[in-house]
């Protein structure tokens, strides 16, 4: 069992760092660069979904925490804790799903460890991806950087990985191709950084676009204005949402940044995030005011978008 | 609950670069070093024992995998399973231990993650650490650079860490005052490197002294020779051993280093190990020959140690 679960990752994940007999891995880096450092711990449930499952789901979460913080993502660790009689064509394409977004988002995981769990002490798979990134000195990214009269931009549609997960967990006698978001961000945070008066991103994963919303207004202590109909949500994002009964602007997305941007700047950031994500929008503003998120419907009217007092969605990432 | 978790951790945690408000961590790092990084999941059952907690061995063993490879262990992520309904005492005593343990290891916990779980979807905690330190360019130890004529060198009694959990898991019905050595080796590491001859090193945890040895065995392709009489085993370890069938060479340690040095340097190296941990003793030499480990019995005999087929001891580390 042991030697079958080394065999498929080694396989699945070789690269030149990837070594199962050294206790810790010699990596170069390169100098005059900050290093830039971040963990995650993945328990999203089902561990498959229409677009993603937890190993790449796991490799794009970590890779876009350092992304939207502006590093250029390099070296992954890959802790694993599994439940014996888990099923060995599922890890497979749950290390197989890890090793494709690597590449994909151009990191390698030099490090891992699996420990195996009895059975009913552990759901399936849990992940736990630490990634190491470096970033130049130039760049100052920071929440405390926003600014009255900054713009808040969308890189695309939001909602679509919260409601494939939830389409995944329940047959709810309707067809949809709706898929995850889930991919990496680097490309549309790189398009960004390439342009002034960048200020702060963030990727809207757990409690989605609102919930980045409210701690921009909390860490600025302004107000944050979105305007509902400026938000991309797809239709079949907003079919679910009203069959059942959930706001789109609170569900996760796993490729989609949230960036706030000066407003001088804000044309030319669209521009340069659109080459890479055609459906960017500029989606509302920060002005002086107090602490809190106010979304103009499509109605007219006006509605708070509190934070959200707990999770309504556990295990969606 | 989520604040009071949070709460937990940041009061217990607390360091310059601990920011629960941004995606990644930036961190200084030394020029002119290798970058080494390591990491593991912890799920000992129980969580507590004599001697520790999973918080302590999951900072002691991560800060070890870093020591042993000649780094200097500076920077930890920690990423936290727990199942809900956990006790907040308990919790709180495991993240105190974390903090405990990093400030006497040195070290800082940069990043952290915490996923709750429902009931029956977690054992209590799991841990995922991943390790981060800086190594002089000019340290080169690997079990590559093992010779015939080498000398093995423990850096103490053998065994406790393992015989401390099996304690802690059912009532034997006798008292004990055996304790997991679960402890830095970091002053033991840098001890030996101050001596020149130093091949490799690894701490003995999993599968205990006589997993180390076979891995040596493996990779060098030649036979190593430990002597029973000289292995340090503490009276309370054997006598625990003794009664319910195990054998010390085989149980983990936490605190305890195995190194290979050249014959020339061997008593150099002890004396200098001696410094920091007076118990070491020169256990045995590698030699031409086949890929095994033989022990030399104190009753004069010799028994081949073989590698383990599977873990007899799961949920130990």
């Amino acid at each position: 069992m042991r030697e079958l679960i080394e065999e498929i990752f080694v396989t699945a994940l070789r690269n030149p760092f990837l070594d199962t007999s050294v206790d810790a891995v010699q990596l170069p880096h390169p100098e005059g660069q900050d290093l830039v450092v971040t963990t995650d711990g993945f328990t999203v449930s089902p561990l498959e979904f229409n677009g993603g499952n937890i190993g790449s789901l796991a490799i794009h979460g970590t890779v876009n925490d350092l992304a939207v913080s502006g590093a250029v993502p390099k070296y992954l660790t890959l802790s694993v804790f599994l439940e014996e009689g888990l099923e060995i064509k599922l890890l497979q394409r749950v290390i197989g799903a890890c090793a494709e977004a690597a590449r994909a988002c151009g990191v390698v995981v030099v490090a891992g460890d699996t420990k195996v769990l009895g059975r009913g002490e552990c759901d399936g798979i849990y992940l736990s991806v630490t990634g190491i990134g470096f970033r130049r000195r130039d760049i100052a990214l920071g929440i405390s950087q926003v600014q009255s009269g900054d713009r808040l931009i969308v890189s695309g549609t939001v909602g679509s990985h919260g409601a494939a997960v939830l389409l995944a967990r329940e047959e709810f006698g309707f067809a949809s191709d709706l898929a995850s978001d889930a991919q990496s961000v680097f490309a549309q945070a790189q398009a960004l950084l390439a342009v002034s008066g960048v200020r702060f991103m963030r990727d809207p994963t757990r409690g989605g676009l609102a919930t980045v919303a409210n701690e921009i207004a909390r860490a600025s202590g302004m107000t944050v204005h979105l305007s509902e109909t400026l938000v991309p949500i797809s239709d079949s994002v907003r079919s679910v949402c009203e069959l059942l009964g959930f706001d789109p602007l609170y569900l996760a997305c796993e490729g989609r940044l949230v960036a706030v941007v000066a407003e001088s700047s804000s044309e030319a950031a669209l521009a340069a995030l659109r080459r890479v994500a055609p459906l960017a929008a500029v989606i509302g503003k920060v002005s002086a005011g107090q602490s809190r998120v106010i979304l103009a419907t499509r109605f007219g009217g006006q509605r708070l978008l509190d934070e959200l007092e707990d999770d309504p969605l556990p295990r969606i990432c």
